[in-house]
Order: C-alpha cells, then sequence, then structure tokens
C-alpha cells in the first residue's frame, strides 16, 4: 500500500517479477477492496499470488513509534509478520522507512552478535557497484557498531555481487591512520587485527565511493545517509548542466539530436531504478526498502535483489562472521 | 612553495591578479633562490611583490604537530606571521592543509567567542552558489560549534556572494524537528531561538545542497569533508559516464563533435578552478587555502576570494554576530 504510485504500481511489479523467478511464491498484504480490481485483467497473476487483506496501512508521515502502537493492522507490519511467523523469507515495502524499521526491528529484533541493524545501499562506481552502509538507520555510530557494519556488509557482497573476497573501506577524512574521529579509528584497529579473512583495506574518502576503490564502504548512518543524497543530488545537478548546455546553441542542440542514444545510456547508468532499494541488514530476517517515489520497473528490481537475498543464506554467515570478529576484540584492545 | 605545481604557478597567478587588482600589494614567501628566477621575465611585477626569503618549508606529508615545532622557518609560517604583524591583510596558501590551520590557530589564535574555526567552501549550485562549511577543520561537532558556524557562514555569504539576507540550513538526514542526533537538534533549537535576525530555515538534507535550497550549509567537519569529497567523486564520474557514452558509438561519437562547445560549457560550469578553495573562517585573521591540484587560473581566482574577503569587514561581523547569539543562548536553553 506504500510508495508514492501505490498498490497499482507494485501489482504491475509482481507481474514482471513472477516471469523472471518462477520458483518464487508472493503474499500481497493490503486493503482487498482496493487490490482486488487491480487484479481485474491479471487473473493469471493471481495463481502466483496469495491476497492477505488488511484493514489500516502506513502512511509517510507517521512516526515510527506511533506506527509501533497503532500499526498491528497494516500492510506494513503483516508483512513483516509474516518473515517472522517464517510464511514468507523476504519483506518488501516502498513505504515509510522509518516505521519499517521499527516494525522489523520489534518483529523480528536484532541479528545475534550485532548491536544495531544498518540500511546498506548499492552505489554505482566507475568500476561497477558497490555495497555502502549505513545509510541511514542510526544515527550515531561507535566502533563495535561500525565493525558489525563491516561484517554485515562484507558478507552482503559475498551474497549480492558475488564477490569471493570482497575489499572493505572505512569512509573518513583521510587515509592517514590518524585521520578522523576516534569511534573510525578505533573500528579500525579491530577490523585491522581481526583474524577473520577479510579484505580490510583501511580508510577511504569521499571520492573514493564513487572511484569504486573498495567493494563495501563502511561509514554511521548520518555520514552515510547525506553522502548517498548529495551523491543523488550532485548527479542531478550534472545532467541538469549537461541538458541546459546542449539546449543553448544551436550546434548543441544538434549534438544532442546525435548523441541521444548516447545520452540514454548515461541517462540508464544513472537511473537510480536500477540500484533501487535499501537493504536492512542486522535483523532476523531480511527486509528490503524500495524507493518511495519508484516505479513499477524499480520495484521489481527491488524484488529481484530481495529474492537474491532470500537464496543466498547471507544471514547465517553474518552470525558466523560477527561472532568471529567478536572473539578477537578483546586482543585488538590490548594491543 | 606548496601545491602540486609549485611557485611557478603561484606567480603565474600574481601576474594575473596584479592587473585585476590594482590596489593590491603582494608579499611573497619563499626560497629566494627559486623565486627570483621566476621573475627573469617578469621584471615589472617584481614592482609590485615584495619577496621575502624564508629557508625551509612544509612538506604536503609533514604533520601539523611537527610542522608547529620545526616550522618556523617555513614560508608558510612567514605568510601567517605577516597576518599576525598586520603587515598583510589575508594570507594565501596552497600547500598542506593540516599544517596551514594549525600554524595558523597557533599564530592568529580564535576569534572572540568562537570556540572552533572552520573551513568554509563554495559550493555550484542549481541556483548559484552556496556556502558549505565546516568542511574538514574539525572532525567532530557540538551544538555550540555548529551555531559558530552558522554564524560565520553567513557573515561570509553575506560579504562574497552580496547577499543581503542568507538563508541558512542546518545539514541532517530528514527534515523534521525530531531527526538527527543530540547536536544538530540542539543547534536547530539555539538558531531558532536567537533574536539575531538571521534567515535560519531549519534542516535540509544531502540533496538541498545541489539544489541550492539555502544560501548557507551548515555542518560538522566530518559529514562536510565526506559530502564535499563525495560531491567531487560524483560529479567527475558522471562526466565519465558522459564521455564514454559519447565515444561509443558512431552517433554518439558525431553528436560529441556538434556539441564540442556545450561540453565545455559544461566542463567550465563544474571547474573545481572556479570555486578554489577553502576559507579558514574563525581566526584573528584571513587565511584561504587553495587546492593542492590546483593551476594559475584556480590560484588567482583563490586570490580573488582572498581580496574581496579582505575588503569586506567579515571579521568584524562575526564577532559582533557571534556575541549576540551567545546572548541569546540561555533564553534557548530554558525553553
Amino acid at each position: 500500500m506504500g510508495g508514492d504510485a501505490g498498490p497499482g504500481m507494485v501489482v504491475a511489479a509482481l507481474a514482471r517479477s513472477v516471469l523472471r523467478h518462477p520458483a518464487a511464491k508472493f503474499l500481497l498484504h493490503g486493503d482487498e477492496a482496493v487490490l482486488q480490481p487491480l487484479f481485474a485483467k491479471r487473473a493469471k497473476l493471481l495463481e502466483r499470488i496469495q491476497l492477505r487483506h488488511s484493514p489500516d496501512q502506513v502512511r509517510m508521515e507517521d512516526k515510527p513509534s506511533l506506527s509501533l502502537r497503532r500499526g498491528r493492522n497494516t500492510s506494513m507490519w503483516r508483512a513483516i509478520e509474516a518473515v517472522k511467523n517464517k510464511e514468507a523469507e523476504v519483506a518488501i515495502s516502498a513505504g515509510n522507512t522509518g516505521a519499517l524499521m521499527a516494525m522489523s526491528m520489534f518483529q523480528l529484533g536484532v541479528l545475534q552478535g550485532i548491536s544495531r541493524p544498518a540500511i546498506a545501499a548499492l552505489w554505482p562506481t566507475r568500476r561497477g557497484q558497490s555495497v555502502v552502509l549505513d545509510v541511514g538507520a542510526n544515527v550515531t555510530s561507535d566502533a563495535e557498531q561500525l565493525v558489525d557494519f563491516a561484517v554485515m556488509g562484507e558478507a552482503f557482497a559475498r551474497a549480492i555481487l558475488g564477490l569471493d573476497r570482497p575489499s572493505i573501506g572505512l569512509l573518513n577524512v583521510g587515509s592517514e591512520d590518524v585521520k578522523g574521529h576516534e569511534a573510525v579509528r578505533a573500528a579500525a584497529q579491530i577490523l585491522r587485527n581481526t583474524s577473520l579473512p577479510i579484505e580490510f583495506r583501511g580508510f577511504v574518502e569521499g571520492d573514493d565511493i564513487a572511484e569504486g576503490t573498495d567493494d563495501v564502504v563502511v561509514t554511521d548512518g548520518f555520514t552515510g545517509n547525506i553522502a548517498l543524497k548529495t551523491a543523488e543530488g550532485t548527479a542531478k545537478l550534472v545532467v541538469g548542466f549537461l541538458r541546459a548546455a546542449m539546449t543553448r546553441s544551436l550546434l548543441g542542440r544538434i549534438g544532442g539530436l546525435f548523441a541521444t542514444g548516447a545520452l540514454k545510456a548515461l541517462r540508464r547508468k544513472l537511473d537510480p531504478r536500477a540500484s533501487n532499494g535499501g537493504i536492512f541488514l542486522g535483523l532476523n530476517g531480511i527486509v528490503v526498502k524500495s524507493h518511495g517515489g519508484t516505479d513499477e520497473m524499480g520495484f521489481a528490481s527491488a524484488l529481484d535483489m530481495a529474492i537474491d537475498m532470500a537464496d543466498s543464506g547471507v544471514m547465517t554467515r553474518i552470525i558466523a562472521d560477527r561472532a568471529h570478529v567478536e572473539d578477537t576484540v578483546p586482543e585488538a584492545a590490548a594491543s
């Protein structure tokens, strides 16, 4: 029921997803009176989908605390509940991020050995894609939490990007050991000293993200959220400047006509729908948040990722890895 | 003596600057044996410049603490000393940022009423330019320091962007009052309650910077530094994607030829040389840091800004404004 485009968009995305994932099954939670008519011309789609009626819905402006107290009859609550009850392996929503995180933490609980969950994002880079986390689950993070994020991001990169040994960088204001505040320096020390065979490469700077210097970039949720939105704003600004430059003169306009295909390729490359969604890591269950402003193509790609996650066993790996790093913390602190 | 391109670049920039600023006088600090030959074909330029010999120089890899202890004979130290001795109104360097800040704080001291200096950057936006600070002087900032930055950024925007009443936004992970950590929320409360006639508009998000939502964007030095470098990296990435898209196909290449002028205009718009340099605010004197990787055009534009700053009386304004906000803090805390 969430997202700017509403349930019609979700149903259209499901129609794509059932074709791509013939083995997947879907539970669709929402107001039956709204959902049923959307299947009027898609009777066959209903063979793959179970409709689950829920009378209420979380609105975009609802506070997380309110949604926890009064949200038990919402489609969002029910979708997460299905993961809790092992009826579903993953929950996905285009709704209110804060409410989705609060309900997920409340119902699913935090993964053993992890202190706080994080939201991971796939970030387009010069070399492909990197995983950046946390992009907004937390507003402050201590060293232990940054280490959690490193372990979770590494397991996620192996599962979703298919990398054997993803490299990890810790976002900082400089690459030297002395740079940054207490939390990043202490986290770096723990990661440097762990015996877990992870590829920790030390500090990276803001411009290293787009460069693709490392496969996993770890930061606190405040900095990560602002970096993500700053990058989105900058990409939009540059494309806007380009459009203005190419319509200002006759030659620019002619050039733009010839280059139409090239410019379309650029737009595809920067299309947020292709790397749509934030992944909630660190919970006893998988929850994926699609962009609120996405369309059926974007939601379908968030569904792809959710299904890949369910198939990957990433959660088991996170628990095992985090327990291993935990063992090495006293060592690191003593050194 | 600093910067990647060395003193030849600085002298070439000075040659441009003397023409633009007929009333300005320049002291050039450095190794005379290196500097003198650079004026072999510029004898006339020497009429406007005083050479000051200094035997040593700060290297890019020197630690700030070391440069403080052993740097008294460096060109950087002497340039700041000239400001301290009122021989110069502003010091400018393309050298080591950390050393420049440490020496500036040590020699000039922090402005009355300000707890920590900040580095401000001019940021290209859809509407023109905004001032963003702190972009790297500090790694953590409490509420009082964020208020300092707001007051300094506002005075700077009036002086350098020529705005009568610049608007101020506080960078956060959401625009609602409840968002963010303790420090940003407390700073917002102080700024909302001050009787100083400043245009504080509350929280802004990362994408608001490029949008130009507010003239001054305030954040801690950790987040600001990472946001700045993330934006630089993203702009480079998008331009790289564009270049690749326009060379991949024949039509793309033809389009690129026609659009050469348009693409050049885009490059000019994104050229970091046009908004080159970080401004150290909050010291008893003006210090400007030019990008280390700049060229004569970029250094000349940093000189323009330095001279504008010296002419503007921005320091006096900061002291007066900060004292005024200080008065209203108890009120804010009580409310």
